[in-house]
């Protein structure tokens, strides 16, 4: 039961890291012999990439192949790099064919040419069609070992021809229907093999409302199904509703959590895939470039604070005080827009609500905007003994929240039309336009009064 | 086939917004009489709280029974309030026992008594022992509906017993074997049961592999599990090792949503269980909270640009310049911090390995500081042709993101051994600190050479 807390994977790694700190790597390879597959592969992920190919090389290719399956593609990458094309070749062949489709684009091309010979006719065939579909569709997600059984037979003969199978695939909880022409028909959960009498006929016990999913269907829609009707595995078929395959949830549950990690990594431009331990140069690389735009943005909002250069030098307590109106706007715009960001990617907020949504958030951007405002502006005055300079900033501070909400609300769905993910340039953006506002506001205001 | 496309789901929204708008009521109820309670639950998060009210009033309580497992916690609580305690008696006694149990924390106290009483007395001995764990806890995941049977059987003998319980509970995949203390032995997948002879003994057949979790575990580490394993269900135990309910990954995908959800949604003082169309008293007072913390913060970074009041008389150029020494180590800071944070919740980042990261992640600091210290020194250089003004900005660039770095690596933790979420409150403490070293480099080291 130990492998359940999350201590026990926390031991394994300090015992792990203190043999390899020492360079005991036979010491260490013995510590994964027990582990499950899985635990091996955030071990893997948990460790420096130099002591990672070391105790990779270490590591039987019988076992490398289920490691394999269940690391981060940087990580994957990182390994084959490191590998002779034949011991590639060696450790992928034994996997499933859909675990097999999602580690081919990482795999080198002299080690994919040479794994495609050793599959047999069949299985070839079936990569390929798993492989013709793009990685994030339905089909790309899909395992195409399924069972299909023809319409009006008896429980007995599905129970019979599924003892000559002898066994049935993993996870597998439904047997499809299919029509002479392998047109899908519908599906039976296997409980109800099992409950019912062994000379009825399967015709009533078919599941006609569980709808087959189109293989081109985008993963992120495949999710949203899952989730929402909580299936546990789905069939998948071509554009002419010929059964070609059937998604599990295990697979669902990766793109659940691939996306919703994206949303929150990419607002600091990380991305998702990175390895924690990636070579100090290409970790850099990436964030080095998010640094640069958020400089030029910088640079925008500066340049505005420079047009009051004149007013600042009479009054330098704008100077210490700008980057409070500034802040409070970035932190309530970024609220509206997280908000509405996730809630366009959950699917709750469409163009037919946005009216009613963006009536909600500026009057909360009023509200909140007036209390702050008064706060600010009893604060500043108590400091500064500047009543003038006080009826400014609060000011300033309600034109600046209402602004925010306004763009928060706005600028999702404006960047979805010009296909740019809101996640990754939404917050950069947003906090530009609360930076120039709140500076504008501030100082221009200040400029007209001091 | 047209439910698996977001575009119906929107079509149907945006119907249901034109029938509202002109208060079409029962033409609105038309349009959801044949969606999934699913569907019908996602499209009431997505309208106004007053014309969700109505339209809620106008579905039949059998409906409204399905419709409540799948609304968010808050939407749930809003048409309770609204609801009699019969209706909502009606509307809840036929749910499942785990659907039961996550809705009873928001019912009524005088709905929930009544509730009570309509159960008969096993089913309210589940109820109480699944109330009896904490929610987020394994046991407070369970479902009470399992099929247990005694080891030393035939697959005949378990067969038989499944055809006169004539029908499984959903999404059953495995059967619990057990021995006379009812202690867990193992499970046996249903489809190893159609595949082998009836008159094979089961004892072969059992996984004894599939370790049961432990009632108390915390959500998390199930969800972590679950993922780990591919698991589709998994045995509950007491204990005291008896069996008591099984956990299936339709809950857990809730979990794993949740826990991805909240990252996001933490980052900018959001609930992840908030109704988007919260009425506006409601949403302001949380985000109001947020936005106080804030201000607290932006004074604290503010008093230290005070202390150089006489500097900034006397080079106003330092004012305008200011924000993008502690902008720029704002966003390398969270970036870092993001990394770390989202490494400590998947369990990739330990105490083990904290210090080979810190090494890392101040590298990168260096490396960036260097080059965009280069760019923004020139840059500035360019501007106002002041060469000692250049220098300062540079270093001060250079110092802010290696102490970025570093406090992005330490913060997590920290906050974690002092038991506040580094997800709500990293950002806005980062950032303070970000803020503080930037305006103090840069303002320090100009007051020194000005």
């Amino acid at each position: 039961m130990s492998e359940v807390k999350n201590t026990s994977f926390e031991d394994c790694l300090q015992k792990l890291m203190e043999s390899l700190e020492v360079s005991l790597y036979e010491e260490a390879t013995t510590q994964l012999a027990n582990l499950h597959s899985a635990e091996i592969a955030r071990l893997l992920e948990a460790i420096p990439p130099k002591e990672r190919v070391i105790l990779w090389s270490n590591i039987d290719t019988g076992t490398q192949g289920d490691i394999l399956k269940d690391l981060s593609e940087n990580v994957r990458t990182q390994l084959f790099s490191e590998m002779s094309v034949d011991s590639i070749v060696e450790a992928t062949e034994g996997l499933d064919m859909d675990d097999l489709a999602d580690i081919v684009p990482d795999l080198p091309e002299s080690a994919l040419h040479n794994l495609l010979l050793t599959l047999d006719h069949k299985h070839r065939d079936h990569l390929k069609r798993v492989l013709s579909y793009p990685e994030d569709s339905a089909g790309g997600l899909m395992n195409i070992d399924i069972i299909t059984v023809r319409d009006g037979i008896t429980v007995r003969t599905v129970i019979r021809y599924l003892r000559l199978l002898k066994e049935m695939p993993i996870d597998t909880d439904q047997v499809f229907v299919v029509d002479r022409a392998y047109k899908y028909l519908g599906a039976i959960h296997i409980s109800t093999l099992l409950t019912n009498e062994a000379q009825q006929n399967i015709e009533p016990l078919i599941n006609k409302t569980l709808k087959p999913i189109i293989a081109q269907t985008p993963e992120k829609e495949v999710a949203h199904l899952f989730e929402q009707r909580d299936l546990i595995s789905a069939p998948v078929v071509d554009e002419n509703n010929q059964l070609i395959g059937r998604i599990t949830i295990d697979d669902v549950v990766d793109v659940i959590r691939d996306e919703a990690e994206h949303s929150v990594m990419s607002m600091a431009g990380l991305d998702e895939e990175d390895d924690v331990f990636a070579p100090v140069m290409q970790s850099s690389k990436r964030r080095s470039i998010w640094l640069g735009v958020n400089l030029v943005t910088v640079f925008i909002a500066v340049f505005f604070i420079s047009l009051f250069e004149a007013t600042l030098q009479e009054k330098i307590a704008l100077a210490i005080l700008m980057p409070v109106v500034a802040s409070m706007g970035g932190i309530a715009g970024t609220q509206t827009l997280i908000l509405v960001t996730r809630g366009i990617a959950t699917g709750r907020i469409t163009n037919s609500n946005l009216k009613v949504l963006m009536n909600k958030e500026v009057a909360i951007g009023l509200l909140n905007g007036l209390i702050w405002a008064l706060v600010i502006g009893v604060a500043t005055h108590l400091w500064f003994a500047d009543i003038l300079l006080s009826m400014v900033i609060a000011l300033a501070i309600v034109v600046n929240l209402i602004f925010a909400a306004f763009s928060g609300v706005i600028l999702p769905s404006l960047l979805i039309k010009f296909k740019i993910d809101p996640a990754l340039a939404g917050g950069v953006i947003l906090t530009t336009i609360t930076d120039v506002i709140g500076f504008v506001a501030f100082l221009g205001l200040a400029s007209l009064v001091v």
